[in-house]
């Protein structure tokens, strides 16, 4: 058993994607939310300040006694992973390994589409993770720079024109090479999964990263044995670097709950 | 005559529209510009944080020896500019005044539009300025989250139906207001030019609130004799936060001409 909360972080809201998912898998576990609001988006700038960016948010989350953080941003995890796993000795989750594993386990064609952002699908850490599992895989990929903007500024109902727009523009190539998994390699995009689905119709599979990546680290725990007491319920506290003003109204829209626990501003960097 | 530089700072590549303008009105002037391209967008963050922002940026640019800053940033200008003016001795030139005076002088009708991000909206700084020119005007505001990233990821172009479709909804309610003027209330929104002036139609006044500041701090130099030497042509300095890497490709869109002058990276707050 061990008592210490789990972090969890994003550059904004994405993360609470993966939040929510560790939430139901393990409600006993208190947990410590960083969402980088003052500095969102990440995807659209360069690697150095991504890694700058990343390493002070860890530090951040490591100002308290966690036993593992989850790091639930895509560009995070296939930007800077190989540097924060350097220089922190905490367990570090990244979404990257969870979801591949899951998108080759669901392929049957071996055709699978990657999405995010500019950074993720420059890194190709995906494609790299996918191709480890499966060498005869085929992938394709397409970066969405306009799809955090979007879902932050509140724009993800499949019914808005906009988002239907949007959407066609960039899934149009991952759906002419007839992909049957789709791997949502950024955890804002599940607030899309309905408009995406929509237009890449039935039998694509969607990855959400942030899911897998919360129930990796709920294995873990549980083969670590290192699950918190199970009698009491889970506390959650949510940090931000922009003002709170707002954000338990958009959180519960990714949480599709309401906000429980205390939210405080923070300044990081 | 006055051989200092002028400061010229923005969110990001927004304020080189106005560069733009004081390039070609005071050739002569030595610019240093700032982009704080590691935090962009401003407009869709608190206002204490908006604040705080410019005040870094400020304070960077304070670090050269200055005649004047001119904020290209239609949203430190609405947000961050009394506390900027408390704060700084330098003199400091917003954009919300001289466009003001432009759209009043432009308007026949009274009827002004005003188009912002979120913050600039929200501040109601350009209404205040409008109605202390006109008091019997009438403005109709519209906030335009998107248009930023939009333009921040080269969407700008007017047959590009993303755009034609953001432009068409957030201008429909300035379109149905009959307004006969409107003001482009951040330094980004002269890329969409075009794009607003087909929705609007013909007879639509726009105001490039850069383009109008720029004017001002020319006029306030040549009226206290505080020009530089007109023998020799100035040079343009560029600082941004984030990687150079492609500032000088995007920079070259919004001036309409190659970037001449050094490009390096600095590090703010």
């Amino acid at each position: 058993m061990d008592q210490r909360a789990i972090g969890v972080f994003d550059s904004g809201l994405g993360g609470l994607t993966a939040l929510r998912e560790l939430i139901a898998l393990l409600p006993h576990e208190h947990i410590i939310y960083f969402g980088d609001t003052a500095r969102v988006p990440y995807g659209t700038r360069s690697r150095e300040t991504i890694i700058n960016y990343a390493r002070q948010d860890v530090s951040f989350l490591r100002s308290f006694d966690l036993k593992a953080i989850l790091i639930a941003c895509g560009t995070v995890s296939t930007t800077a992973m190989e540097t924060l796993e350097a220089e922190f000795s905490t367990p570090l989750f990244g979404v990257v390994e969870p979801a591949v594993a899951q998108a080759v386990a669901a392929s049957v064609s071996g055709c699978i589409g990657l999405i995010g952002t500019p950074a993720t699908v420059g890194s190709g850490a995906f494609e790299r993770a996918i191709l480890a599992h499966n060498s005869t895989a085929h992938v394709t990929s397409a970066a969405c720079p306009l799809f955090v903007p979007l879902v932050e500024n509140g724009r993800y109902e499949p019914d808005d024109k906009v988002v239907e727009l949007v959407v066609a523009e960039y899934l149009q190539p991952l759906k002419a090479a007839g992909v049957d998994t789709l791997v949502l390699g950024c955890t804002h995009y599940p607030l899309l999964a309905e408009a995406i689905a929509a237009y890449m119709g039935e039998g694509v599979r969607l990855i959400n990263t942030g899911a897998a990546a919360a129930q990796a680290l709920a294995g873990f725990l549980r083969e670590g044995d290192a699950l918190s007491d199970a009698t009491a319920r889970g506390e959650q506290k949510f940090y931000v670097s922009d003002s709170p003003e707002g954000f338990e109204r958009l959180a519960s829209i990714f949480l599709h709950t309401d906000v429980c626990g205390e939210v405080a501003q923070v300044t990081v960097g």
